[in-house]
């Protein structure tokens, strides 16, 4: 048996992450892989839910510092992935991520502005060399992504910011993928079907390497 | 006027810390010192005590991994840090603090045996150079002080942990007072009157110097 991989859809809020996911698990059971977990970030564990919640809300207008922030979302990785991630590759299980440690590079790194060495001290910290095998990102222009997640409700405390923020966001996501030969940039700013047949047609020709 | 200053109390459960932040507090109040902030950690932020929570709750038979401890008593100290400590101080207010990061030293890093290079690292990303003016560390034998802590209730996650965790805790507790001349150790093993005395002559004494 080939070994259980970690493939992960990262993007901005209203790139189309879940129709991603959907497409991700047709291929891979197309391909014949019959166990595969869906995690989220931040979440995934009983611990990791509550560390999301608090990190969404607002606390009575107390300042939720950019450090905090980013240790808060290391606090629920690490439970994710020493508690189920690791646990179910080893197992056999392949696992499928809405969003993992590319978004912490991308949101608190690029969008807050936290220093690339801090940002590497610490992912090497809680993580070591421990990355996904194959990401695909979901790459839009964040005026579209927000006018589709606003259509969908309330936004939280992290998407509530400033246009600049989410400017940085993508665009470090963009450096990062283009350093890494593992991470697919997806056009997201397509028809929803053109998207998904993207990341089919990618999705498909990794694994074939494999 | 002098600068204010950040003076904290740390030790074992059960070594008498708010008898001790009491004596502290009367020492400060006799010193013409008027403007005091009591703070205690994990906590004292609305988002703090949250994550205080967490932190000491069990969460459905999860496993609360090491890292994440660490990194959620770092996202609790930062917030309490810059929202609380950092402005009380700029503003002349003393701080008294219920343990600061010298807990997170002796807890996580000798009890939870977290390496001392990640400790340093942790603590330099998040804290920088910032650090208590005066610390008194009650010292006693973890087996005094838990009989004295399960005479108030129940223990919490942390206070279960077995002897071997609170004698590594102690003994690095010890260790780093030794290296840090801004570190005071109390005998916490004598009587209540006893060590209200010692730290009331040891604060004395450190106040005539600044």
């Amino acid at each position: 048996m080939k070994p259980a991989k970690f493939i992960v859809v990262e993007g901005l809020e209203g790139a189309g992450k879940s129709t991603a996911i959907n497409a991700v698990l047709n291929v891979l059971q197309q391909a014949g892989v019959d166990s595969i977990k869906h995690t989220r970030e931040p979440g995934g564990t009983v611990l990791a839910e509550k560390l999301r919640e608090l990190v969404k809300q607002e606390h009575e207008g107390e300042v939720l510092q950019d450090m905090t922030e980013l240790l808060m979302m290391y606090a629920s990785r690490v439970q994710l992935v020493e508690n189920v991630i690791k646990p179910a590759l080893e197992s056999g299980t392949w696992v499928v991520g809405d969003r993992h440690d590319m978004s912490s590079q991308a949101y608190q790194g690029g969008g807050r502005q936290i220093p690339k060495a801090t940002m590497k001290a610490l992912r090497g910290t809680t993580l070591g060399e421990f990355k996904p095998d194959f990401t695909l990102y979901l790459d839009l222009d964040p005026r579209i992504g927000l006018e589709r997640a606003r259509g969908r409700g309330e936004l939280d405390r992290i998407e509530k910011m400033d246009m600049g923020f989410f400017d940085r966001t993508r665009e470090r996501y963009l450096e990062i993928a283009a350093a890494d030969s593992s991470i697919v940039v997806i056009n997201a700013e397509q028809d929803m079907d053109k998207v998904a047949a993207d990341i089919a047609a990618a999705l498909q020709q990794w694994l074939e390497t494999q």
